[in-house]
């Protein structure tokens, strides 16, 4: 078994963990965050880690009504610029601890005054060594390059940080649940691998969501475009209708990630759209309605929040990139050109 | 000949209008922005106004100090959040200020306690209605689906805010030289007509810059898939080496925004990995030993700051995607399935 599938399944565990590990911390950050009344977020990350800001984006603004802005890290790395960040929390994503430029931003954001905490799965590292707050992933060591149950726990550590910033219990609550609910989407294995056949030779592909599953849709195309070398285009369904849609003809193999929830009937309509340009649809949902539009339904049996939705439908998704890079004869675990760590200034 | 071609060339005319006409209205603000100590922007755009966002995030971050968040539309609409958003500046940004997730954003934040301002080509618009500061970008009517003149206007009325904001006087005096440094790019366009060409059956590729040529390589890349249904891909440069370096191929052909400056020397590195890829490389830059790289130089002939670049090379990019979408027998004033006004909500 390649690593990358095995550390797919070895996400319900690690999930559980990091939930369970990371209470304390997340506890005392949030303690600080309420004494400083900090009010508003930068994120600072790279690749998947990215990814995993935007879901950070979409769930604290929805959740805790702060505003939260992605960093672009050039800014302080090229342009050393100097931001005033008094009452910001200054938050840095990297599993590996290493990227330098996120590093870099944290400690121009120290100068500016901000509160810096971070998110990795290597206490003793660089981006770690530089936080005043550091919570750690849990997930124990990832062996594929492609990074899966280091994304997860870091979106479940989002999850706890916004719940209890929030004090909103019924999230807590629900995470705790979604070990769980991941031990009921990984059996979609089996099903996903005969149907990763039909898309053997696909070259491009639309990756589709809405709303907070827009970090799904980002973090399915990335796992494609590393593991398969696919030009898988992730778009926020409502940027797509202004522009990309026009790339769309018949046969366009393009995905939708859509769940229940406030996105849906944006995700309905869409399909609708797709439909009438005879795309051919691969629907990752729970609603049979909505799976009618795809040639290729994949249905995610579960009734979440859609707020945590991200964390199982991802699931999905990097089996799906996992078994089509298989089918394809690429070995997932090392793609071409990629190390397990990229520096960049 | 087409309007989208048309608009094109009247850039430096309605650019040297948008300077000129918005002056006042940007100082009212600006004074508004310094009594009320504003410590932070958000902005809400879509599709090409979105482009303009990412550069006014750089560039008000770089010369202002102050942090910048892209808003989530989705947030506001699908989610209703309600943002706590005092000494906040809301910009909505909307060529036709009919983008209605857009004005809702501005009305939910409004609420919110922030201060807001638009900038659209329509003063009488539902954008320009809900907004307390407007900024025109007085482009004239513009009647290619394709936006070109309404995208530059509007980063030259981001350059000017930002200009005054900081009380940087060089940057301001280098901006009413920008319409002049326009006549000397659109003459590219008999080179770029010959040249794309080579490019008639091209069905993917890459368009990579880095720091604030970020929202040109986004703007080059929506223009292509909007009037040529390619699908091509928009990179950071630093995050395509995180994982979608992984695609590229054997003559894969990849588009490298670079002018001179603080981002040039990762650019030109960035160049040479392509190389050892044996990428096919498009490269619009002034640097001749950055062109050697490429198997199609396109030299932009002008010493700009790197900060004010973006109004320069988009231009070049726009006549690419025009003569491009002509090559293929496509009218790039109407591209299949799309309306000059995209209503998501």
């Amino acid at each position: 078994m390649v690593f990358m599938l095995e550390e797919i399944y070895e996400q319900p565990e690690a999930v559980a963990t990091a939930v369970q590990q990371g209470d304390a911390a997340i506890r005392k950050l949030v303690k600080e965050l309420k004494q400083q009344d900090v009010r508003y977020v930068v994120i600072a990350a790279r690749g998947t880690s990215d990814n995993a800001a935007t879901y950070a984006k979409y769930l604290i603004e929805i959740v805790c009504g702060i505003p939260v802005a992605l960093a672009a890290p050039s800014v302080f790395t090229l342009y050393e610029a100097k931001l005033r960040l008094e009452r910001c929390l200054v938050l840095g994503i990297s599993q590996s601890g290493q990227a330098e430029d996120v590093v870099q931003t944290l400690a121009s954001a120290r100068a500016g005054g901000a509160l810096t905490a971070c998110i990795t799965n290597v206490a003793d590292s660089p981006l770690a060594n530089q936080s005043e707050y550091v919570l750690l992933c849990h997930a124990g060591v990832e062996r594929a390059v492609a990074a899966t149950k280091t994304y997860t726990t870091t979106l479940a550590l989002i999850a706890l940080l916004a719940g209890h910033w929030a004090e909103e219990t019924s999230l807590l609550n629900e995470l705790r649940e979604i070990p769980k609910h991941m031990h009921q989407v990984l059996p979609l294995d089996s099903q996903i691998e005969a149907a990763v056949e039909r898309y053997r030779y696909i070259q491009e592909c639309a990756v589709l969501a809405r709303g907070i599953n827009q970090a799904t849709a980002l973090e399915a195309a990335l796992k494609m475009t590393e593991t398969s070398y696919l030009v898988a285009k992730p778009y926020s369904g409502a940027d797509f209708l202004h522009g990309p849609i026009a790339m769309i003809h018949e046969g366009f193999p393009t995905f939708l990630y859509a769940p229940d929830g406030r996105a849906y009937p944006f995700m309905w309509e869409l399909a609708r759209k797709l439909q009438e340009r005879a795309a051919e649809m691969i629907i990752f949902a729970r609603s049979p309605e909505l799976l009618e539009f795809a040639r290729c339904p994949i249905r995610i049996p579960i009734d979440i929040d859609e707020r945590l939705s991200p964390l199982l439908y991802i699931v999905a998704g990097q089996l799906w990139a996992c078994r089509l890079a298989l089918a394809r004869g690429y070995n997932p675990d090392s793609p071409r050109g990629l190390n397990k760590v990229t520096v960049t200034r």
